[in-house]
């Protein structure tokens, strides 16, 4: 299936995308994508009942709608960095030993094709195309790698935008660059596991203005998704609907010669196969 | 006012503290001590009702029963490290020049008395009693320091327990030894900041198995707590809720030579003067 959450910012309703021009509705059925309907696994019920729907035409055009985030404001955001071996090849650092965690604030979520604003004294504001991971149960100390995998409730595509002055420049944690507002566009859908082929061998890709500037493989992740959900469920509780930014590949605009960094006026355009694309308009400071 | 949870985990109610013996039941008023309640403003409406009540009598006495975090899961946990000068000359380190930011998962939040946990594979779980403020209002690029007092719901007794090993040791960011669970005991009580004569100046301690580890005073901080407010509110939206730890005073596990960690067995108890005190029993990993 592909979660959705369409209407105005604060009042998103749930639905089920059915194809690019139509949805099912299920808000009669569901409050939200949020921790309480992960927990209780909400996406089994949701199936029969959207098999039905499809099948007696009780289906919703789209209409050109706002689309959100496809899942509420998560308890979490937690993020993984240098998780591609070729992204770290470019930035001259060793692939790391084992997953480097960090976080953003949960309120930096935005819908895929939300306004994306460049913080108030930033000159380094930069794109990271990212598979994220949406945890669909609570999940401490799994047993297993393989575990993880009835540990994951869908993927869904993010751009983890960053200020690259304060995450390494103003105070040795990068968090700093990485919550200010706006700052974690998501969707348009989430994928639940079973319409994925292969995690482990999706295409992405990054443009601003029209120019390709990342071009990656989830093929070389250093740590994949299962390892990341297991490593992770060993150090803290992952709550039901949590979201993890699993990394960037190359082509970030801090790793250009000379760097290059969003302005006020540009575009970004991302997408991964089978997780659909987004366009962010980014904005100068408030 | 003293802002207190009472109950069993998952099912505390709020209440208001009148004294030792005695507070007031405001469940039937208020849902919970969380982000809508300091969003509306539910401090200044509280006062007037638990005045009245407690005139005329409408206490209860405290029976024993379990005290949880005097907030509900907020959502985010911000901590500052570094941030007291005796605690950086203790080890070594310069003082910072701008706060040093890093986060605590929210589900690490526990009552004052509730057991802290050993995490799996460790052996430097380490103690820090430091002063929490919780936010009472959205706020985002607040114009000044003196505009962040308006914005502080009050002030909370915080035990950042921390693990050195995760923390420093496994990947180059903080936050994966700061999330593991039940490492953020809060409370007994979130104090209103009209009842606290001068947050800079309170005395602050921690035993672990009756010794004297920590003393401090919040005196000899390097960024205060307007300062924190508006500091963090120039990156992130501080959403009403939101609990900021502000960095511990000397006497760390870490800092000692050789170092001492947490045991299972060990009780911790801590204080600071105005905000209660606390006492945690220390057991080994689930």
């Amino acid at each position: 299936m592909q979660l959705m959450r369409i209407g105005a910012v604060g009042s998103e309703r749930p639905v089920v995308r059915v194809d690019d021009a139509s949805y099912v509705d299920v808000s009669d059925l569901v409050a939200d994508f949020d921790e309480a309907f992960f927990a209780d696994d909400g996406v089994s019920a949701l199936r029969p009942v959207v098999a039905a729907r499809t099948a007696s035409g009780q289906v919703s055009a789209f209409a050109g709608e706002r689309v959100g985030a496809p899942i509420a404001r998560p308890h979490q955001i937690l993020c993984i960095g240098l998780n591609y071996r070729d992204h770290a090849a470019e930035t001259g650092q060793a692939v790391p030993d084992e997953p480097i965690l960090f976080t953003k604030s949960p309120n930096t979520l935005v819908g895929p094709d939300d306004d994306v604003r460049i913080p108030r004294g930033s000159t380094k504001t930069d794109w990271e195309v990212e598979l994220g991971i949406v945890i669909g149960r609570r999940s401490s100390y799994l047993d297993s790698v393989d575990a993880a995998r009835d540990a994951i409730a869908g993927y869904v595509l993010v751009n983890d935008v960053s200020e690259r002055e304060f995450q390494i420049e103003r105070g040795g944690q990068w968090s700093k660059g990485k919550s200010c507002e706006t700052f974690n566009p998501a969707g348009p859908w989430l994928l639940t596991p079973d319409e994925v082929d292969d995690v482990g061998d999706l295409g992405m890709w990054l443009d601003v203005n029209g120019t390709r500037r990342q071009t990656g493989s989830t093929s070389t992740m250093v740590f994949d998704p299962f390892f990341l959900v297991h490593y992770l469920s060993q150090f803290l509780v992952l709550e039901p609907g949590d979201l993890i930014n699993t990394g960037t590949p190359p082509g970030v605009g801090m790793g250009m010669s000379p760097p290059v960094y969003l302005q006020p006026g540009d575009v970004m355009e991302l997408g991964i196969d089978g997780l659909g694309r987004q366009r962010q308009n980014v904005l100068g400071p408030r």
